[in-house]
Order: structure tokens, then sequence, then C-alpha cells
């Protein structure tokens, strides 16, 4: 299988310090500031926000997210 | 095992740069241009929009996609 | 474990050019023509067809479908 | 672990050619004769019929099952 | 990690023969006698009976149950 | 990753021959005295309870219990 | 794949003995101090309480947490 040079895993590398929102299985998001991320897609957040319906539902600090629950993570 | 020549992902590395339609578990589709991908089948998509039967829901940006949550990728 | 020379994707290698119908979790079903398959079960189907109920619902044209949401193959 | 001599898949070995019945998750059931099968329990099933409520359904002909899916496999 | 000499399997190891009750995922049950069991908790079990709240439902005879499903096996 | 001395499965390790509450996925939970446990969390337990709301619903006697569908272990 | 030196892990390593607030599938909460982790995100935590629409619900004390079940650890 051949690949591109460029990685769907950028996006997160360069990211870093960027506000991102996060949408989750279960019809939660989550928007703040991408602190760092590993190879199964956990992330750490800092000023996560939970939203619901593109409102804030509760301000939840410095978060670890787990990467199982990801739908996508889109650059704000 | 024997496996033709042919593999599916070679549909995705055909179609970088190209306009795709993915259908996601939980009745969800996005429309966008893929970027990148990798062996997971997690995508970049670039101009990715959410879809809600056909319809345009909301414009996402640059995301990357979990190749977990996808049932099928469409080329457009 | 002992198993017979025959094997279960062996029926993915004979299809390869002809229409098959694909059942997948959560009620729907596919129907087009095999490309090409790997080890996941991913198949890449041309002139794809959502199909509701036996009936034809959305012409998707071509794509690649991830094995993890199948639930069986049938030869037509 | 000690584990005995025989072995669960010792069943599916024991029924190539014969008449199974195959229990899916979702309220759906299989039946028809084995042809083959491997590791991850994948079968191959010809004169394959769904059942509902132990009627018949639909005739499948000649299919290939994805192991996951399966609850359990009852010998005819 | 230390664990202790005894291990979970040994219930199986020494239930060969013997009648268990199994409980699935999604409110089944099957009794009958354990035949023998793999790594993957799959087992083959005879004279199966799947249960409906403690009831015989159907007899299933000689059946190959997949691990995945199972929430735990008693010994009865 | 840098790791504390202490690992959760102690938990487990220093509670054999003890009482605990398993709580599981889809609302039900186990009390019993822990024999042994696995790597994967599987655990075998003696004089095993199912609890529904806290109450007694069925007397299991000696159980296997699969990890996969346990949310927590807390000692009694 | 590049990462930064900063590890979504460290949030946990740095939260050893610190309260934190742990948001599970199925629209529960677990909220205590974290005693020890592992690289499955498996968690012990002490003076553990379970949150019904952030009230307490249950008192748990000690318990071990299934890493699979959790969506995000928030520092508290």
């Amino acid at each position: 299988m051949q690949m591109p040079n460029e990685r769907p895993f950028d996006l997160l590398n360069n990211s870093i310090g960027q506000l991102v929102l996060i949408r989750l299985k279960g019809n939660m998001s989550i928007r703040g500031r991408i602190v760092s991320f590993d190879a199964h897609m956990n992330v750490k957040i800092e000023n996560a926000e939970e939203l619901e319906d593109g409102e804030l539902k509760t301000k939840l600090g410095t978060i670890l997210l787990r990467g199982g629950n990801i739908i996508f993570v889109a650059v704000v």
C-alpha cells in the first residue's frame, strides 16, 4: 500500500497550542487547546469545554481525552 | 490467501485531492477533499462538510477523521 | 487446529468482477461488483448501490467498504 | 493454562459439509451447509437461508459470514 | 504484576464434562455440559439449552459458543 | 511514559479472598469473594451474587467473569 | 509520525494523589483521588464517588476502574 508523504496525524502535530473542536461518539463535543497527543489519538486538552448543540455546557479545565471515542478533530 | 494486485486502499490513494463522500456509523456523512490517509483508514479532509439526509448541516473546515467510524468512502 | 484447504476468503477471490450483495450492521445492504479485497475484508465495489428492504435507495458509484461493518457477503 | 486435547473449533472441523444453524447478534439466524472456516470463525456457507423467529425469511445462496457477528454455531 | 497460582480459567478446566450456566450479552443464557474451551473463552457445549428468564426456550444440541459474547460462566 | 511503582491491578492482588463489588456494563453488579484474576481482568468469584439496584437478585455460586464487561471493581 | 515531548498520559502521572473527575461511557462519572494508572488507562481511585448529573449518587471507596470505559479524565 503506497501512501502519500503527508499523514493524517500531521493535523494534530500542526495544531499543538491551537484551538480544536473534537466530536465524540454519543453526540458530545469538546472544544479546547491541544497540548499533546499520542498514536492512539489520546489527546491532552487545555481550557476544555463540553458543548451540546454548539452551546457551552460545562468548563472542564485540563483533560486527557481517550482517542477511541473520537469521531473527528476539526481545526477551529 | 491469494489476493489480486489491485487493493481496496488504492481507492484512497487515487482519490488524494479529490472530493469524497464518507458515510459514518450513526447516520452521519462527511463530504470533502481527501488530503491524506493511513493504514487505519484515518483520513485528513479539507473543506469538510457534515451532511444530514444529503443536506449540508455544518461546515467543518479541515478535519482528521478516525477510520474506525467509517462505513464506506465513495468517490464523488 | 486443523482446517480444510478451502478457505472462506476464497469466496471473495472467486467473486472478483462479479455482483455481490453485502449485508452490513444496522440494517443496510450494498449491491455491486467486487473489484478487490484485503485480509480485513475491506472491499472495493464498483457500481455500488445502497439498498433498503431490498429496494434501491442510493447509487454510490465506486466505494471502499470497511470490513468491520460486514455481516455477510453473498454471491448474487 | 492447561487445556484439553479436544478444542471448540473441532465442532466446525467435524461439520464440514453438514447443516448448521448460526445465531448472530441482532436477533438474526443463518441456516446452511458449512463449506469452510478460518481462525476468526469466518465461515463459508452453501444454501444459506436467513431465518426470523425460526421461519425462512430469505434464501441467500453461498455466503461468506464474518465471525465477529456470531453468537453460536449449532450442529443441526 | 504478581498473580496467584490459581487462574480464572481453572474454573473452565475443572468443569469439563459438567453442567454450566453461561450468561451472554443481550439477556440470553445457555445451560449445558462443557466439552472444551480455548484461550478466547470459546466453548463447546453439549445438550445446550437456551434460557429466557430462567425458563427453557430452545434445545440447541451441541454448539460452539463464541467467547466474546460471554458475561460469566457459572458452575451449576 | 513514567508510571508509579504502585499499579492498578495491585487492588485485585490485595483483594484475593476478600469481598468485592463489581459493576458491569448494562446496569448489572456482582458481589462475591475474589479467588483469582488474570491480565485481562477476568476474575473467578466465589459466593457470587447478582445485584439489581443494590438488592440481591440471584445467587450464582462460583463464576468466571469476563474482564471485558467490567466497569469497576470496588473493595467492599 | 513526529510527536511532542509532552505526552497525554503525563496528565495522569502529574495527578497522582490528586482529585480527578472521570467521565465514563453511559452517562456516569467518578470523582476521587488517583492512586495509580497503567498503559491501558486502568486507574486505581481512592475515596471514589459515583456522580449523576454532578450530584453524589454512591460512595464507592477504593476502586479499580477499567480504562476502556473512560471518555476523559479531568483535573479538578
